[in-house]
């Protein structure tokens, strides 16, 4: 490990080799522990490109990382070598209000662009749930989503352009500041979401809206799931096309109110979320009318927030979930296996089976406007016995939601998670098309190995190791 | 050139090798004519798969190709070998209203996708101005966009997934029928755009949305050019969207007075054209606030649609910009070159310097929201120097693009037509690692050889030859 050499490029200081530093550089926010032979914070893309022609030179893997918030093992050290640490690389957000765009670098957190767009009257839409720690460079890496994904796209939606610095230590610009841009390849969206395994980005130009005047928000209580399911699918056919469309299943909801009780009734199946952006005329038509299809088809009660701080008590239940379930089991898995929208209350129906087949703790919430549910098991890693049933279930898990037509992830990644399942959704032909972008960019396959990318004898999800 | 063996696979009737027939595919609507080998139409995968490996082993290039409304050179034959004719492969066009999804065959026209789009209370976005003739494939290829690129984005934003057969014959599907989906690298989009050069693509899965309820119209007389630009600006930053924001210049002006009046002051500067859509209530507020915006900032006059037939009114100098340009000289040559739209007063006053110092016939009109003009010079192939200054004038637009930090192409694409400047933008690094791409998954450069790479000794436009 070429450490001095790192040192002479960024200083003592930004070069991380003590074990208590390289310990807290071992985790993300899902399981397994690999603790990197240094961690270094570089802050320009000078620095980036010196460290990984250091590393290429070497044949060190480079881990490039945010804030650690990824739940598919993205920034994992999983072979050992350096993490980059880009979370200190923060340095520019900038706001071009008449181009509806922002500069940013990969360090700077969600929450802060999101911030700094409304301070100009604009918007930028992807809101994963870490978005108070979750830096740029992670939302990217992973292309995060979050609940506004139906109306609004996920990460790739709005990402224009990139600085990237390549597995040998150049480094390029992709797209540029346009919405229109058909000039070669879509290397932007190639890299998006590519989990740091093709170069590191070390600047992006974002999208920006003009921020929605208005919104509105309904709560709607069903005793019966499948109807819950209607009632999304007539919202949406019936024109309009909500900034958000959550879903809460039985057992989140009893989660919930064990947990901090915000009033839901525990015997219902299902609860739905409901929130309309944009004109403030627009908005007040559209929620009356969404809610009006919930109680046509049967609700057992609708409730339309009169203001925000009544839209805050709706959303209170849905912010609740994840704390709440947590509490459960100490092992909180969070999966997103994604359906075509008319298929959730077949894939509820199906994970009602999956939860009773392997006698796992299993709750429901979600994106259900766009398909993207959030089947979480909550277990006890130390449980060997049943971390065995987890896997089994969560294996068919994936199984049902690709046979429904729906995804390994809507996301959070594949990183070394979903990695063993990758070729049942791509194919082999896929997965070989894949690789020959990964050995055409990567040769040394110094970049975050051990990712996406089945391995060999890996065929298999292993909580336990 | 195994002439029997394709026959053999599509039967004698889809095997095209007389005079007559290969002369109709050596033309797209750009420039050049090369005439191919022959011409093959399949309809199925299977086919195209048979074609492909036949081509492969014989390493005999393949050159995809929609309806020929290419405006850049992508399907045409630039070194012999076989024209892959889609056109007839349009055998799907399925709706999925729950899942606001279609799955269609390459050969399906974009009108009738958003025809049978609208039949189910549903909206497809993507609008090239040949979308009565222009495949879905063609769109694909080349990232189509068209005036909503503003708010709705382009094709590339509508893609969820892809059927694809690669340069050996193999087939693999990447993305799937949901909006989130981040399973693997974003193959999916690396391949809208890129032109027919990295497959060919024999089924798409492409996204829908509701439909907007309404759309509200107007127009706006501006006698400086430079408050017009300001007038677009204030709009977006107003928080107003529209579904359509384009500009007509005065020479545009006065060549549609000259051909098919229809009362425009042809000494005003430009025109703004305003589009609005979605809920009734929120268009009609957003299109008074559009107007009373042109209004304050001294527009000469502003008109606002009363209803349909007043829009058709409106949008009628728009529409006749092309065939009315067209009549100015023999040979109309139409650019795309995309700023960021904060540029679009600056790119202007360029375009008009471009115009006085190569002496050239030089109109602009375009997607002013998205800041995709289309500067379209005006002059005669036959005329040897005249077409010199033009190359030049072309070469410099280009040139006033980037630095402005736009891009060669907004939605036309690359293929021939601006393959010799692809460098100027993505640098040679990003050059590289564009090639990369291609070599990894087209080794034996069968697939549409001669387009967006820049060739050896071709680092010049050249219309004469």
């Amino acid at each position: 490990m070429p450490i001095e050499e790192l040192r002479g490029i960024l200083g003592p200081g930004r070069v991380l080799t003590s074990e208590a530093d390289r310990l807290s550089y071992a985790y993300d926010a899902s399981f397994g522990v690999y603790v990197p032979d240094c961690v270094v914070q570089p802050k320009s893309t000078e620095e980036v490109q010196a460290v990984v022609r250091t590393a290429a030179r070497e044949r060190i893997p480079l881990y490039p990382r945010g804030s650690g918030s990824c739940l598919s093992g993205g920034p994992l050290p999983v072979y050992g070598g350096i993490v980059v640490d880009l979370s200190k690389m923060d340095g520019k957000l900038e706001i071009y209000p008449d181009d509806l765009v922002a500069v940013v670098s990969p360090g700077v957190r969600t929450l802060d662009l999101q911030k700094a767009a409304e301070r100009h009257g604009l918007f930028y839409p992807p809101d994963p749930s870490s978005s108070r720690v979750s830096t740029i460079g992670g939302n990217i890496a992973e292309n995060s989503g979050g609940p506004r994904g139906l109306k609004y796209g996920v990460t790739r939606d709005y990402v224009l352009g990139l600085e990237v610095v390549t597995a040998d230590g150049r480094v390029f610009r992709t797209g540029g500041h346009t919405i229109k841009n058909v000039t070669g390849y879509d290397l932007t969206r190639l890299i998006v979401g590519s989990e740091g395994t093709l170069g590191i980005v070390t600047e992006a130009v974002l999208r920006l809206l003009p921020k929605p005047e208005a919104r509105r928000t309904a709560l709607a209580i069903f005793d019966d799931l499948v109807v819950a399911g209607k009632a999304i699918s007539k919202i949406l056919t019936s024109g309009i096309l909500p900034g958000a469309l959550e879903i809460i299943d039985q057992a989140c909801l009893r989660a919930v109110e064990a947990f901090r009780p915000s009033g839901l009734p525990v015997d219902a199946e299902a609860v739905l979320l409901v929130e309309v952006d944009g004109h403030p005329a627009a908005v007040d038509d559209e929620i009356r009318q969404a809610a009006e299809i919930c109680r046509q088809l049967g609700a057992r009660s609708v409730e339309v927030a009169a203001d925000e701080a009544a839209r805050d008590r709706l959303w209170f239940a849905r912010r609740q979930i994840s704390p709440a379930i947590a509490r459960i089991k100490p092992t909180k898995i969070s999966e997103d296996a994604t359906v075509p929208r008319s298929r959730i209350p077949d894939m509820f129906a199906k994970l009602r089976e999956i939860r009773n087949k392997y006698g796992v703790e299993l709750v429901v919430f979600g994106h259900a406007g766009d398909g993207n549910l959030h089947p979480n098991i909550l277990c006890d890693l130390r449980d060997r016995e049943e971390m065995k049933r987890v896997e089994e279930a969560v294996a068919e898990i994936f199984r049902a939601a690709l046979e429904m037509g729906g995804t390994l992830s809507g996301e959070h990644g594949i990183g070394t998670m979903k990695a063993p399942f990758l070729t049942w959704q791509l194919g082999e032909v896929g997965v070989e098309m894949t690789k020959r972008i990964k050995r055409a960019w990567d040769p040394d396959n110094i970049m975050n190995p051990g990712k996406i990318f089945p391995e060999p004898g890996k065929d298999r999800l292993v909580f336990t190791s």
